[in-house]
């Protein structure tokens, strides 16, 4: 299996007539989608998501493609290409709009529909170029070609990419369910068309690589919610990704079978919905929907919340509703809550501590590992291979994974005879380069990690995150003395200030006695040397609190001037 | 079902002739168990296990039972019963002893070798009680008889306590595989006896109550493992539980049959097979092992090697294989490693890490999501079930688990038939007395969380934790001013420390030229007032950094007076 070189270097200049195939993010994580192809000097751009952070980046809320490759050269994108609406997928549009807003999107209505209201929030007017399945878009050299793919947000699309090099298939996110809810089916037929046709290239989503068989239906859910209404004698909560229109069309199925009114929690739940009704895409039964306030109102069996909150976030609804703080929602005992969700991973210990409230306070709680309440939207290993089989590709590059899942994948891709040396296996910013037939990977480009946290972007970088990882674990210890320069002498004693430490607030006192002790010492040997005192304030207490506690929080000493 | 009372008042004292059950840990969390027993102003306290801390509580090393409730009554003690040697069992036992050293470990040959080789580290010579299954002991008023139970390390008792207010037993972990490894069943010809006999109050093992069905035989893995070494052409790493000695003969036993030698890789690894060779629960074939140094001269395809790490921890021998920063071991492509373990929840990120990093080396990772690596230690519901219908307690108290956990243990319960009212649903600090026959909640005592940080205990708490989470994901800024006190001058310029808000060195420039500013007019428009100068650096700063970033770092003004 074509082993990727670990240590690759820059790219040589594209060849004439070559397709050259980077990806910003997506290949090594989950998230942050966004595969940049060039041809002939032009660029085009397939997907432009987020990545969530990890326990690791603390205090970071979002985490985007690293654009650097790129921003010097926007002028040559012809356009974006948004397979379908997920976060991970658009999250990042307005970033990239920022530094030039004119860029074409291209994408479905529902996608548009999701970027549109993004855009909105960051006063942005974008141009944006409808499509649907089926459809073509010529930008640039790109002949574009859209491909209905089933996934779990509706108005999800593939994309064969045409152009004087050969052509590219890629998948976007999508599994095979063979009776989707909207009847919109992965488009198989046309897969094996152009696989007849010739695929020099197929990047495809290697998130479920690793489980085997094939996906359940999306509607094979409805029963077991039915089982769960049914038994629900109480109030019933269920909760589920607020951009889940199939999910939600089926709870709202099922609170019309069991004569519950639906009432909306959650601020982007309200909003989708909305935007899904409008489109026709949730079919909402007249009088079936009221507001949470009459809802609360109204006996609590007659009614099913809709919330967000499904991956255990404090402050969602749910997570409000598990500590006994909702202002609205309080939780009895005989309450039924329904996670129909999966459990992404690093979430596991938020989710479960909702559920152990919820559990706590009395509440039954339904979810993935005790009742079949959510499949993925993801194609396993099954529909993988049939995907290889059916699409024929020249060469597979693994895209949207982790290490595993892209190995996973080129594992299956080898089942179904595909020679290792068909397979590129390729990580964030590694090149690949089409020409003559031929995939290969040529060098590679180094790809950061650019943080958002709060307003800002990219000002947090890796040296903050690491003084935030050793000021989360160990707190730190400030120490300052005002000197008088000119003649060497301590004008205020040490003082100190320490957080995250101990709640013993005289810990520090012994060291605070040797550290005068070090100074005066110092001051008298010696000419006065400003860093010189630091070093022996870091290092006596660096000393005294190793030896005495066996931690090393920050120390920070300051030698102030006067 | 028993409806804990979430606000219950303290316990009344205990009545003449009953027996009083609390629990310090284990109820509502897994880990940290620990339950006291007290009958006629004796105790008698059944496990003291440390529980591991989860991201919220950063750079806490360990959780230990709050022993505040019973500190003033160490005397009262009259033993204390170790199920199995589990750190959620054993671990804290050195912190209960450094109190009162002499109080008596009853447990069976492993658990106590264990807890040996634990305290001797503390520099603590405990005094020792070895039991075997079917043995009694008598502790004051508290006769112990101990049953044997099979789980996921050798040598596991179940106790059951006869006292004159009645029958309590505690299961400790079990689970009831048919073909255990060396024989060990659980023996439920003597819970069926005691049933018979009458037994008061149950106390069972909860963490796999939401898991259908029984477990898969510990024996299952063995071909598994078989199939691995088959295939493995090069080199081979297995990693579990150091405490693990079945998993780890089992793969001796591989080994042998594969013609591999084996290197025991992780000191706590080699330490502890070395105690279960001692003891004769290890079978270690003559010649089999070989020292690491050795391993690494032999070609890969003639050894395995059997490594800690399988919870991804960062500094343990597989994380740094991952990185490939282990001084002896180079992964390579076409290597194989198994992880022969569970993956205990909150460690799903840090396992991921690990086997991403091995498969981006070209590593073959086999894991317990892609093969039958792994089999739990706890009973799931269908053996639960099947313990409650051969023990037939009068009252059951579901213990070992997460609320999740223990209501669903409840539910099994009611399904073989125990009404509501026999089930006492009781979380840390729950007084539960057994009076007259009938087991009731009387009362609550606040428990902590103890937090061993370094070598202190305790001196870490809900504040420091606070201040840490604060720092860790948005970092500090502190500012100190010089003023001169009877004048109210500004000696010296405001002075600005930032650690782990931003990159930018320059970041809060603007906010110094405001802090000036303000203090310049403060000083300038009323008397002088140190508390109020802090003031106004704080508010002055925390605008301008929340109006600029939507950020709150810690603001940490300081005055000083010369």
């Amino acid at each position: 299996m074509g082993q990727p070189h670990l240590d690759l270097e820059a790219p040589p200049p594209l060849p004439p007539g070559a397709l050259r195939v980077m990806a910003l993010g997506g290949l090594g994580e989950i998230g942050r989608n966004m595969a940049v192809l060039e041809f002939d000097g032009q660029l085009l751009v397939i997907d432009c998501g987020v990545l969530f952070p990890e326990a690791e980046q603390p205090g970071v809320d979002l985490i985007l493609p690293d654009f650097g490759v790129i921003e010097h050269r926007l002028d040559d994108v012809v356009a974006v290409v948004l397979t379908h609406g997920h976060e991970d997928h658009i999250g990042a549009v307005p970033y990239l709009l920022r530094m030039r807003p004119d860029i074409p999107l291209v994408g479905s209505r529902f996608t548009l529909a999701l970027v549109r209201a993004k855009l909105r929030e960051h006063r942005i007017d974008p141009v944006l170029v409808e499509v649907a399945a089926g459809d073509d878009h010529v930008a640039g050299e790109f002949h574009c070609e859209f491909i209905c793919v089933n996934h779990s947000i509706p108005d999800a699309l593939a994309v064969a990419v045409h152009t004087p090099a050969g052509v590219l298939v890629h998948t976007g996110d999508f599994k095979m369910d063979q009776l989707p809810l909207d009847g919109r089916l992965t488009d198989l037929g046309t897969f094996a068309r152009l696989g007849a046709e010739g695929i020099d290239l197929l990047l495809s989503d290697s998130t479920n690589a690793e489980v085997p068989g094939f996906v359940t239906p999306e509607r094979s859910i409805g029963p077991v919610l039915d089982d769960v209404f049914e038994h629900a004698a109480q109030r019933l909560i269920v909760s589920s990704f607020a951009s889940h229109v199939h999910r939600i069309q089926q709870v709202l199925d099922c609170a019309v079978r069991h004569d519950r009114k639906v009432a909306l929690v959650g601020r982007s739940m309200v909003r989708n919905m909305g935007v899904a009704a409008d489109l026709g895409l949730l079919r909402v039964p007249a009088g079936l929907m009221v507001r949470l306030d009459d809802a609360m109102t109204m006996p609590p069996e007659q009614v099913v919340l809709i919330s967000t909150g499904s991956q255990g976030e404090p402050l969602s609804a749910l997570g409000r509703m598990a500590r006994g703080d909702h202002h609205h929602v309080t939780i009895e005992a005989g309450d039924t809550i329904v996670l129909a969700s999966s459990l992404v991973p690093g979430n596991e210990t938020a989710v479960y501590k909702v559920i152990n409230g919820l559990a706590r306070l009395g509440a039954t709680v339904v979810h993935k590992e005790t009742a079949r309440v959510h499949v993925s939207g993801h194609a396993p290993a099954g529909e993988l291979r049939t995907l290889l089989n059916v699409a024929k590709p020249r060469y597979l590059m693994p895209v949207h994974g982790e290490w595993r899942h892209l190995r996973a994948h080129a594992a299956l891709a080898e089942q179904t005879g595909m020679t290792a040396d068909r397979v590129v296996l390729a990580e964030d910013g590694v090149v690949v380069d089409l020409l003559d037939g031929k995939a290969s990977i040529v060098g590679s480009v180094p790809i950061g990690n650019v943080y958002v946290d709060g307003l800002a972007v990219g000002d947090v970088g890796e040296e903050s995150l690491q003084d935030r990882r050793i000021l989360g674990d160990e707190g730190f210890v400030a120490l300052t003395v005002v000197v008088e320069p000119s003649t060497g002498t301590i004008v205020r004693p040490v003082h100190l200030t320490a957080r995250g430490f101990s709640d013993d607030p005289a810990a520090f006192a012994p060291a605070l006695a040797l550290v005068e002790d070090e100074l005066r010492r110092q001051l008298s040997t010696g000419p006065y040397d400003a860093h010189r005192l630091s070093q022996v304030i870091r290092r006596t207490v660096g000393k005294w609190v190793s030896d005495t506690y066996r931690r090393r929080p920050m120390i920070i000493p300051t030698v102030l001037e006067v």
